[in-house]
């Protein structure tokens, strides 16, 4: 089944979605159904969200609740073997691209955080630099530099240091996880590649290469510090489902090396200011709420750009009621809003125009400033011993307790 | 120039040459001639010879003499720079394919060795465990184990372990020597790789990842414990000519990186016993004479296989003489028979019909015997503290005394 969808191209079902472009045509808006079937994932349904409550003692995750994280692969098999006793382990991971992180990336690493907080499980995070020094126009060097800075951000997001690695392509590829390359590298035909990732002739052959260094850290063997003698260690991937395609390679190629197939738990994108048309673009500050706005950035941004469902004048809006289809700041309020009750307050009233797009707006301004003072004060604790610390080849001596 | 070359389609030349395949059409024989105007290489001519000579005060190796080292790219700039007192590193690998070595796997070596000698450089030896993995049906450990026994045959050619490092990619794949792999990936397009090498798009995407790898240690600073701070330390590939490909990628990307384009010093192929038809293949054992066989096998295998030149009845043989341009025992007593005058005498005696193919065959027995059993007691002395010790990441204190 899986690998029937893996070679449709995804051009033909006029919308594109891999690592590299997140594009729809047409509406310009993602069709996430269509996107579960395109890939042959799965439905991450209510089931799920009562199942992950009964069995780790704790409210489910605002993103799990609000189905920020909507689809899976496996997970159900991650669930039984956790209700059998058995552990597994996380794995995620960012390519370090831009020297400030925008809300979008912190949405995989919060999600991740609670995992490893609710299952108690070790984690390793990757940090693609040679991914990004291959497709950016960045040296070795700022790619390097990059990675250690964005390290910085996601430890402020509270991982756990007794059981979480995080490690950088530059620093870390070699011995086992090379081993792991090169075994997945020649499982995986040049066409194959094309068929997954889109691959044309003039990509230069580094981005042919690199689908496998993101495909081993869903190995145990890749990472002898941590879980050598524990081969078949299951592996959870949290991430944006436009990673989806490393992971279908993955998968493929797992059974054939002797390994199990990693699990994922996949979100949508968390739509630019502008509107929902894909990813939101780093290159463009405008599109997106940095962790380094300060509160008077993230005010202009959100009432200067923040694209309004609203009606065009009161009296309309109060007729009709604003579309929350289309409702840049209800949807950001319905990612980072807690408390489900004033949401859905907000939902009834504005939808049905009886609050005004304004007021909306400044309560949105008030969560995410609140959101972006809590991370910067975070980051600010964040030194560099800590970044060698969480980065150091070392065990876990308390990984699953 | 260089790169116009290699933009032409080999095939088209009626040979194709390149590391995995060395076939001819028509007669079957390779045109060295125009393989050196298909490379773009240049012929290594006499005043080469008689320059070494001069520079090092030593005389030339009998594959110097003999032209089994018949082209080069840039090895006058090499000379240049040491006759202005500047040194250079000389580099030279093998892929691990198989346990036992052939004859024609020690020339590169035995040629390497005379220049570490004769020029007092460092030397670097890659041994491509992970190609091997990935070409040949071989697991990550058969190659590692191959890796290693091959080492032993190589340290039994004579090499000086304060000069000399040998690293395989598995144990060495990592930190600078990686950094060099993505700079060099990122200069490289597919369509470029497929005219270099002729992948096809049912070629895994090991193959085409493989590349750079052979590339890199060109670059001094992929050894940063051996070469740090000289980063502009010219280098000398000597190897056989099917290797050509690989480096003329990497001198077409060097200036690119800032570094010094390689030099190269390359060699005709060793011909098989049954005749000069390319390489000799590691997997036909009638087709070579391996540094594992007795002097009963030497006997059996030249007095069987070796194709001979000498005349079909005695009386055409006194008549027409050997056809020296075919005959193997000929042949190969110009790789390895040290003695000029003698070999001088052999080819007037031989091909005039005065000398007999038997008697031709004997004394070749009796060179390979000698070159065997030396072969053999000196690998017998090879330890495996000896292979950790040349395979030891570590600084060469005398380098360049």
């Amino acid at each position: 089944m899986e690998k029937e969808k893996e070679t449709k191209t995804l051009e033909e079902e006029q919308q594109v979605v891999n690592p590299w472009e997140v594009s729809a045509k047409g509406t310009g808006k993602i069709d996430y159904d269509k996107l579960i079937d395109q890939f042959g994932c799965q439905r991450l349904d209510q089931s799920f969200v009562d199942r992950v409550f009964r069995l780790t003692s704790r409210s489910p995750h605002i993103f799990l609740r609000r189905n920020v994280f909507f689809a899976h692969r496996d997970f159900n098999e991650i669930l039984d073997a956790y209700e059998r006793g058995e552990k597994f382990y996380l794995y995620t991971g960012r390519g370090p691209s831009s020297e400030a992180l925008h809300l979008g990336h912190l949405i995989p690493f919060m999600f991740t955080k609670y995992l490893q907080e609710a299952f108690k499980v070790p984690l390793v995070i990757q940090l693609t630099d040679d991914e990004k020094c291959m497709w950016k126009d960045l040296t070795v060097e700022e790619s390097k530099r990059l990675a250690r800075e964005n390290a910085k951000d996601i430890i402020a997001c509270g991982f756990d240091i007794s059981r979480t690695f995080i490690f950088s392509d530059f620093d870390y590829v070699g011995g086992a996880f090379y081993e792991n390359m090169v075994r997945v590298a020649k499982c995986v035909t040049y066409n194959k590649a094309v068929g997954i990732f889109g691959f044309k002739g003039e990509d230069h052959i580094g981005k042919i290469s690199f689908p496998p260094i993101q495909a081993v850290p869903s190995f145990p063997s890749s990472f002898p510090h941590l879980f050598s003698g524990i081969d078949k260690l299951r592996c959870l991937i949290p991430c944006a489902i436009d990673q989806d395609p490393y992971f279908r390679m993955t998968r493929d190629v797992a059974p054939r090396l002797g390994y199990n197939k990693p699990a994922l738990i996949e979100s949508i994108f968390f739509p630019a200011l502008q509107g929902e048309k894909g990813k939101m673009c780093a290159g463009d500050p405008s599109s997106a709420i940095y962790v380094t706005d300060s509160q008077k950035d993230i005010k202009d941004k959100v009432n200067k750009y923040a694209f309004s469902g609203g009606q065009d004048s009161v009296e309309n809006h109060r007729k009709y009621g604003a579309n929350l289809e289309v409702d840049i700041p209800f949807k950001y309020l319905s990612f980072f809003l807690e408390d489900d009750e004033e949401l859905e307050h907000i939902r009834k009233e504005y939808g049905s125009g009886r609050m005004l797009t304004g007021e909306i707006k400044k309560r949105l301004i008030d969560v995410l400033t609140e959101l972006v003072e809590r991370h910067r004060t975070a980051r600010a604790a964040v030194t560099d011993e800590m970044v060698d610390a969480f980065m150091a080849v070392r065990p876990l001596p308390n990984m699953f307790n």
